[in-house]
């Protein structure tokens, strides 16, 4: 067997978390199997690196942000090829340039379009444990790119689908996916299976074990992925097209307390009104959320959406820029919100979820201020002190109970 | 013009410094010249890595080293390139696969074999300024390697070559090459200029200010080599083949206190003994410096030499194992030992440097234990404790009154 085992920053902070990891790895290896890993970069690491060039330059170059930034992985990879071949097996690493690793030209946020496999191959041939760098790639002018936010899982899934691997491991400091997060409803079941679809609207949604992008390569390849951690022996969850056992109509519950709203009263009634507010925050790179319209008095109408909180004081300035263009009134905004959402295909074929979900939030007494719903979900917008109380009051009435 | 500029460690040791660094490479590009930057790691970064790998291995694989180790200079490189663009001017770092730097196999020692020009070139002409991480290259295998000591100054000359430099600078934090070290012989003299010979014996022979390996390469392909101070704008130390003003006889005085000095008492005097001896060592990896063979008494000879000391104990143990072998009587060592060296060509035409260096050390008391000499160096062995005395003694005898 071929297999592809990812671990994150947390698994190789320290010496011995990295001797944790080369022993998972030999033990693998022993068991007569191909074995190539993915590393993240040590602990804080990325975070230190992010500092450092923060004293140098308030707007870094990306391309030379990317180029530092792709030496924590560096470290990590020679560090654990080291502790492996310590444990005597053979071992080596490589980086984005010797694998090679092709992506596209965008630094910071690069996708991966190809993977050459021969050097891996031949190393594993040579009856080596591969260590690869995982975030990082090269683009078509031979520069250093990353791949963005959880970027070594999507090294790891497109690894694993131009290898044809036979599993994909991704290792975390939670032993698999779970219904909702125990930290916030300790009822919270773990699933030993979630299909892509499931997986990637609970990522989208705030739960953060799997990044979306990981899961929609995974989706795409058909690359089966395991989530499990990196301390314990525990089966963790399986991301798969089609689930082997019943489906539960709810796989979770993501709570989500990033966003911030905004609203903008009194726009005219008029067609291109709603395009003009959305591109004017597209011109600054702000994405948008959820979006709710609703008629307002004499012929007006409000727009309310939700945007990053750290995105919240530039929205406000370019909409109060464009105030008069905007035909808008006011701007009223309010930072202390969550989204809370449930996720699960099975909804599609149950009409009466949405209704359980709000009955739910009504006997918590807990106030819904925007609702968004999908074929597979359904999200309402709290109060932020109200978020684990929502999300265990969902939770109980769908999961728990399931 | 085009100039490759060289910077240690210890001017990119911190944002201060990376910026001053930046300034002096501006400055260059807004006289409007063509500015190729070589840096070393930051400050004390080289050591922490290595530290950071003895934690995980006592014996680390030297490819994973070199992996390991080639970050650093990744780090200064984007660092810097961030802070010239800070100030306003086009950057762009390239690490060794970028450049293609290509070198010998052997990972920890490499050699520069040839460097592509190509991307260099590109950079240059859309007018940027240009860093390259120093140290580093790679292999036939695509594999990191590193340079050994004084690797970034090799970088340097090499780069200055294959691109034709107009020349080729070397920062340090001294201004220039001095007579002797200023902090052991305070009347030392800075030469405005070295040949490349009296160079390389000054650098074999302890002087820390280049090292031989780049000065052996800037000779070979006659680069010009300036030494200065990245603090200040003193002209510095021109290094080239034939000097433009009259000869010193003495370029200069050299002190090495790393060495320690073994003594094989009472072997037999038959043929093939030496090599023995140094084969053994040899075979341990561990190079010999001074080697002196005199008559021992009733037929037998005894051969003193001398090793770094970081080598003594390996050494004693290899000779100690091989006792009998080598038909010794017993080892002698002694580790307080410094080796006080004159170079300089004009000593070939004058007869009298010895005795005068003998004169002056023994009209301060010391004690010299073994001498050494070629047609352009005498190297006396003292106790470490007389070294700077030594030094002086011997510097104000010739340099001082030159």
């Amino acid at each position: 067997m071929l297999i592809v085992k990812k671990f994150g920053g947390s698994s190789v902070a320290n010496k011995e978390r990295i001797y944790n990891v080369a022993r998972r790895c030999v033990e693998e290896y022993k068991n007569g199997n191909q074995v190539v890993v993915v590393l993240s970069a040590m602990g804080d690491t990325t975070d230190d690196l992010l500092d450092l060039a923060a004293t140098i330059s308030a707007k870094p170059s990306k391309r030379e942000l990317d180029m530092l930034m792709s030496t924590g992985e560096q470290i990590s990879v020679s560090l654990c090829a080291m502790a492996i071949q310590e444990l005597g097996v053979a071992a080596i690493s490589l980086n984005a340039f010797q694998v090679a690793m092709h992506t596209s030209r965008d630094y910071g946020n690069a996708r991966l379009k190809k993977i050459d496999t021969e050097r891996i191959k031949a190393e594993l041939d040579a009856k080596k444990i591969v260590l690869v760098t995982g975030f990082q790639g090269i683009n078509r002018y031979d520069d250093v790119t990353t791949l963005g936010r959880g970027g070594s899982d999507t090294t790891a899934v497109a690894l694993a689908a131009a290898l044809h691997a036979d599993a994909c491991e991704i290792y975390t400091d939670v032993d698999g996916v779970y219904t909702c997060d125990p930290r916030i409803v300790p009822e919270a079941q773990k699933l030993d299976e979630i299909t892509y679809d499931d997986m990637l609207d609970l990522a989208t949604l705030g739960a953060q074990v799997l990044h979306n992008r990981s899961v929609g390569m995974a989706k795409k390849y058909g690359v089966e992925l395991v989530v499990r951690s990196s301390l314990s022996d525990a089966p963790g969850t399986v991301v798969r097209e089609v689930l082997k056992v019943e489906k539960r109509m709810i796989s979770g519950v993501a709570v989500d307390k990033s966003p911030a709203r905004i609203s903008l009263i009194g726009l005219h009634d008029a067609p291109g009104i709603a395009f003009r507010v959305f591109n004017v925050l597209a011109a600054e790179g702000i994405s948008v959320d959820i979006i709710l319209q609703s008629v307002g008095r004499d012929g007006t109408k409000d727009i309310s959406f939700t945007v990053d909180r750290k995105d919240l004081d530039a929205s406000i300035k370019v909409l109060e820029e464009n105030l008069s263009k905007l035909t808008a009134e006011r701007i009223e905004c309010e930072e202390n919100v969550a989204k809370v959402s449930v996720v699960g295909a099975g909804m599609m074929t149950n009409p009466g979820v949405a209704s359980k979900m709000f009955e739910a939030l009504y006997n918590e007494g807990i106030n819904i201020k925007m609702i968004s719903t999908s074929e597979v979900r359904i999200t309402v917008l709290v109060d932020q002190d109200n978020a684990d109380a929502a999300a265990r009051a969902v939770h109980n009435a769908f999961v728990a109970q399931d």
